[in-house]
């Protein structure tokens, strides 16, 4: 297998861009990325998206924005993974360039929901769930992370502000990013007095979706080494599934796949969670986050609020997470967010994530999570 | 880059499958292949499908069908390339088993349109043409296949009947598949008298959707050449796009994207076409399966039906194309039919394929074509 790093990223702010198209974005996201590497184009593109047929009546999203960025006849392709889509186009591009068969491939995820032609945007987003037993029995995505939530403090007893800090970090961090959706912090009040979406899960546990697109320009190692600037390489990918519906799982509160994708991961990198500098994990709600860290050997088992409560998930702490918003703060691009995660890694290792630079930041990981948790997806970044 | 061979194949009968899921045809597809290859599961599966967002109320159809089929904790994702998105999950699941990543991956296709939520089939089939350009402007996909057969017939001269040849090849071979939709063979009276779709499109000219799926499991050619059996490697992949709307081509008679992933196919195999023994193209509407001909340097530019007048697409021609019948008679599972076509070269490199076994069958290709002419993916297989 050949050594890939990341010579260039790209990303749009993440918003409602009602005056936007897919196409749009993700051009703009492409653009930056090869402009950033340097390159003129690339021989391969990987698209992560969700729901573009239901929400833009457009399928084929590999030829359709290849073609609208100017990469003809390039190999192209869309990878859905619900949530994890973007991650999902990042591994396949990654497993292109190491097989040898690519040498330049940009990954991408795009996600455009403002102004969608049915406008059912939590109908397309439960089509990531079972749709014959969850979704036909009443349960979107935020009452499924309630029950597991609800679930999780009965267990272990925590609080329902205990889960604050993830939001306020969140949008701590957020408030230094150009390109987040939120850019302005909370306090413990506002997170008490937010609105109850699903209880236990308020306006404030919940990641606000939006529209953007994310793209990285994978080459091989040597490639990157070649340029003179700070070479991010790629040196551990793991992906594992898990049962569709949850109530299939014999432990609802553990994310097996978020274990095995990153046991995966910390093999091929030679690293233990006490290695990793910075964590993007994916805090859709507050309680995805806690169960990411604990799945992922941050924490242990049912202990992970005590890590936010004890700031040590902020940039100055043992584990910083959602340096850059997060999916709460910097917003959800669903099929998109993967790739956020990455660009976010790379900014950091590359010294660039001004106002929440974490310190020496050398190795970066990235978790992605499709559905709840029955697609896991975790990426590990080395700055030589 | 790792050699890879086809292990074990699987099919389900394309039909409308009223009292069937997607996932009850994708589980017996994964499951007569595993069966076939005598594995009892895999690391990874890649799942081709184009539409069951709106067609089936599920995205995500990585984890759901492997938790459907017993793969637990597998790496799983969704590949969508429009009607070619077949072929891009095998090619997904070739570059990771070349890569290393992964080292035995079920590559499938499935699809499942009767009995879906909307019943608008032709509006989904049409996402994968240029929604801003093309689908707003009132084209469907066969409207599109008419403009450009309409074109061909002007520029070469050719007249409606002469494409006759190519249905009634597909309906022949089609009679001795059971997996085929249409199993009796037509004459030229039956084609002429077939009722107009959209001129020059008749009803036979055009191929019929259906319900189906087909899967290959995929592993390092050392493994395969341990089984004793005949081994199927893999020696050729090539994909490409071209512009998404057919108006935006220079040349809208040629596919370039079939050229260049024909010629990076035969590249990789170090062959040339007079060395392939069949060829299972993409005959979605009969002009498409002569310019796949003509575009994988077949035929000159114009004169594929010159091929099929000849009887040189039969089994027992030249090139035969269509030998299990093709999209027009086995039927077009739309995300499924590159993995049909694919299963279909094994069998026929295998000796399998009764009724219709093309003699000494040693090199075979397969070509599946995305939107009109936009995405193109070209395998070759030989049997060692």
């Amino acid at each position: 297998m050949r050594e890939v790093a990341i010579l260039g990223i790209g990303q749009t702010k993440i918003d409602e861009h009602w005056d936007r198209s897919l196409k749009d974005l993700a051009g703009e996201a492409v653009l930056v990325a090869l402009k950033d590497a340097g390159l003129p184009g690339v021989e391969a593109l990987f698209v992560g998206n969700m729901m573009s047929g239901p929400a833009n009546n457009q399928q084929h999203l590999g030829a359709s924005i290849a073609d609208w960025v100017g990469l003809r006849y390039a190999d192209a392709m869309h990878i859905e993974a619900a949530c994890s889509s973007g991650s999902a186009a990042f591994r396949s591009a990654l497993m292109a360039v190491a097989s040898g068969e690519i040498d330049t491939a940009i990954a991408m995820g795009v996600e455009k929901m403002t102004d969608s032609p049915g406008e059912e945007i939590t109908g397309y987003l439960a089509t990531a769930a079972d749709a014959d037993w969850e979704v036909d029995m009443g349960l979107s995505f935020v009452a499924l992370n309630a029950l597991i939530m609800r679930r999780y403090m009965f267990e272990f007893g925590w609080k329902k502000d205990d889960f604050a800090p993830f939001s306020i970090n969140a949008h701590a961090n957020g408030a230094h990013n150009p390109f987040a959706r939120f850019q302005e912090p909370i306090s413990l009040a506002d997170y008490q007095r937010a609105g109850s979406i699903c209880e236990p899960i308020n306006l404030m546990d919940a990641s606000g979706i939006g529209d953007g697109a994310a793209a990285a320009v994978l080459v091989p190692l040597e490639l990157a080494q070649q340029r003179g600037l700070p070479v991010i390489k790629v040196v551990g990918s793991g992906a594992a599934t898990d049962t569709i519906a949850v109530h299939n799982r014999r432990e609802p509160l553990w994310l097996k796949a978020a274990e095995i994708s990153s046991k995966t991961a910390y093999a091929q990198a030679g690293v233990s969670p006490a290695d990793i500098d910075i964590f993007e994990a994916h805090d859709a709600f507050s309680i995805m986050a806690a169960l990411s860290l604990e799945g992922s050997g941050f924490a242990e088992k049912g202990q992970a609020p005590r890590l936010a409560l004890d700031g040590e998930i902020r940039p100055t702490g043992r584990i910083p997470i959602a340096t850059r918003g997060g999916l709460k703060a910097r917003g959800h691009a669903v099929g998109a967010t993967g790739m956020y995660q990455i660009v976010e890694v790379v900014q950091q290792l590359r010294g660039e994530a001004t106002g929440t630079q974490v310190e020496n930041a050398r190795i970066g990981m990235a978790q992605n999570i499709g559905g709840s948790g029955s697609n896991i997806i975790t990426h590990i970044f080395k700055r030589q």
